[in-house]
């Protein structure tokens, strides 16, 4: 059994590395009839996708899935809207495969330069959103890579009718059916087996929980794109407008409690503090935040609970507030050094220097001044789309759009020149 | 025992993120006094140096190691001027860190950058020559990373030698001593161990033989930016200049064999096979070259051998060829997908399309036009130095300077925006 399964993933990567070939040198005028098409069926085939959809929902609603969940895999009129409309932004999107970066003319006459080119094969593996599927095939294909999908179980049927809508556009636009392939087992050995392609997939994008995350990190052989925690900081510097402080403050930890940007830890200059923190913690508490503070936080901010040393190193996710006092920027910087996860950091000052230390020294893929660390996130920062933030040091950092799903090729152009 | 190595290999990662820390943010002017600080003890120090260099030669002699291999071992009067220069050169390089992309202001006014930075931690773990030890160090600390050296046994005294010497000139130029750490045993339980250490080491670059990359691969946790096969195809087009393409035959095969660029394979159009193979079969052949070739290849070339499909495959490092006579560049792309290990390819025609064609869909990390593979190089490339050639499709692809060794952050400035 396990045996087939191996068989029938090696098959499918072989397939997908095949053809990765065609997308590579795809027109954009292809690729991006191919997500038109797909937006087209996607209204137009709107009653067999929620059909096959209703069988995920039964299946969950027997399964005593929370309601949350149970709305997430819903492909309701206005979900299957939003993932039309999102192709289409797709693919009006520019294709960033063939580009060249400036070149050089070297001493003999021979010029060089690097050309944009997709990563070849992505494997997705993600939880139970059926909306996933769209999107990152709909990125994967505009950045000219073939895709092989692997959604959650709960959303079986409903991803393997998306799959069919995505080949069928493939078809009409010319491509491999090939570019876009959805796995038709929910046995985890596929998982497993996919994750050690290495001739055949260039690049796994987990999206789901940590423990997924940890997992997948632990028994890939294949390299990953992926995000681990998001333990990200506000500090207040002693320099700092105090209105801004206060609004960029709430706005970090409120917009929202569950993004990966959320402000888990407030560091507050203590010149500032007493000023600053205690209408900060009423604005926080009004809003039904729980603080949690060092001593001095908690002589300020009477409703704050004691915190501990695993606060610091928390990512909540939740309407939780770590917050602790210091003595200086440097002291902030090296709380920040010690416990974050390396997401997102962001500073409040008005003064130059303070700001200018921070984005230097602060060893984060995202680095903040007077802004909310909840901006992290693609569209805010222009990629015009997003298949995930990673928090990896190497290739893509941070926010990843069309770019961080392709590589640069040298490209050297001469006419007879010898070495030696 | 191996318990004892573990914990000091950890102990070693551990402070080389500390120092890592302080070197993310090290002007250029210290970076670059250590590095000539360096090569003034290379010179200095150089008796020091030799006689340690005589131990391990002593001991080589006694294991009856190759005479190419012990050449390669001597720390000669020569050998030490190669490396000082080096070091200056790399001294005199522009820093990489701390430059900014274009920035983009978006809509609500916040700026969106990237600023480049250090990778952090990077293990270096090569075979036998001290000069690596030297070359490593610099380029790393030149682009503000720490570095672990893990050399061959062979090398052993010459190794720790050449690591005091790094260190005496890192603390010359005030900077942590720390920054560069020489494994200081030759267990392999050391590497093991290295390999895995995440949180410290944020990437390994492996220098060596097929069997060590290979055998790290299985086994890191950590990144490797790795070099596997050079597998390297010259395609001679029916519109290629005849003389051109002889002299770029030769030249890619001949310029050394043993280098990773060099040619393994020759493509030639059936149309231009007549006039252009045999002249350059001839050269190679009075150059000691064995020839292995497709049937229509001996028919024009009676000394070539027959290749079977083992010889397509493989990276010779050595005076042999395979040929293979094609009848149209779609059919000689096809054998390069099939059969290149994705290195560097060429094509040798004076017809534009043609040259476009190849350029646009040959998926290696280098494709040139009218140019030996043999320039496979970072110096030749501009890049003032070379790590070594990457042939991982993520991050630094192709040769590896100082830029390969960083990443970008992003970098958001704003005056107080919020989200939602």
């Amino acid at each position: 059994m396990t045996q087939d399964i191996a068989h029938a993933i090696t098959e499918l990567g072989r397939r997908a590395r095949a053809a990765s070939r065609d997308l590579m040198v795809a027109s954009d005028q292809a690729k991006s009839a191919a997500l038109l098409a797909m937006a087209n069926r996607l209204e137009s085939q709107r009653a067999e996708l929620q059909a096959e959809n209703a069988r995920d929902l039964e299946a969950a609603r027997q399964n005593n899935l929370e309601p949350a969940l149970l709305d997430r895999l819903t492909l309701s009129d206005k979900a299957l809207n939003i993932m039309a409309t999102g192709l289409r932004q797709i693919a009006a999107m520019p294709d960033p495969v063939g580009s060249m970066t400036a070149s050089t003319l070297r001493p003999n006459g021979m010029r060089v330069g690097q050309m944009r080119v997709p990563l070849g094969v992505i494997g997705i593996i993600y939880e139970s959103r059926p909306n996933v599927t769209i999107d990152a095939a709909a990125l994967c294909l505009k950045s000219g890579n073939a895709t092989i999908l692997r959604g959650g179980s709960e959303a079986f049927h409903s991803n393997r009718a998306l799959g069919r809508i995505i080949q069928a556009g493939l078809a009409d636009a010319g491509l491999p059916e090939h570019a876009v392939q959805v796995i038709d087992t929910t046995d985890r050995a596929a998982v497993g087996h996919l994750i050690t392609l290495t001739d055949y997939v260039d690049v796994i994008i987990p999206r789901g929980g940590k423990g997924l995350i940890k997992r997948l990190s632990e028994e890939a052989k294949v390299p990953l794109i992926k995000h681990l925690d998001g333990n990200c900081h506000v500090y207040i510097d002693h320099a700092a407008d105090i209105d801004k402080a206060h609004d960029i403050a709430v706005n970090a930890k409120t917009y929202r409690y569950g993004v990966c940007g959320a402000m888990e830890t407030l560091l507050v200059h203590a010149d500032i503090a007493p000023v600053a923190l205690p209408r900060i913690a009423r604005t926080l508490l009004d809003k039904g935040v729980e603080l949690r503070g060092c001593d001095r936080t908690r002589a300020l901010v009477p409703e704050a609970v004691a915190a501990t040393e695993e606060d610091w190193a928390t990512e909540y996710l939740a309407a939780i507030l770590a917050v602790r006092i210091v003595d200086s920027q440097d002291e902030a910087m090296a709380h920040i050094a010690r416990y974050s996860s390396g997401h997102t950091e962001a500073i409040v000052t008005e003064n130059l220097d303070a700001a200018t230390r921070f984005q230097r020294h602060v060893d984060s893929s995202s680095v903040y001044i007077n802004l909310p660390t909840c901006f992290a996130d693609g569209f805010e920062y222009g990629l015009g789309a997003e298949i995930g933030i990673s928090t990896n040091r190497l290739h893509a950092r941070g926010p990843v759009g069309l770019e961080g799903l392709t590589t640069l090729k040298w490209v050297l152009t001469g006419n007879g020149q010898l070495r030696g």
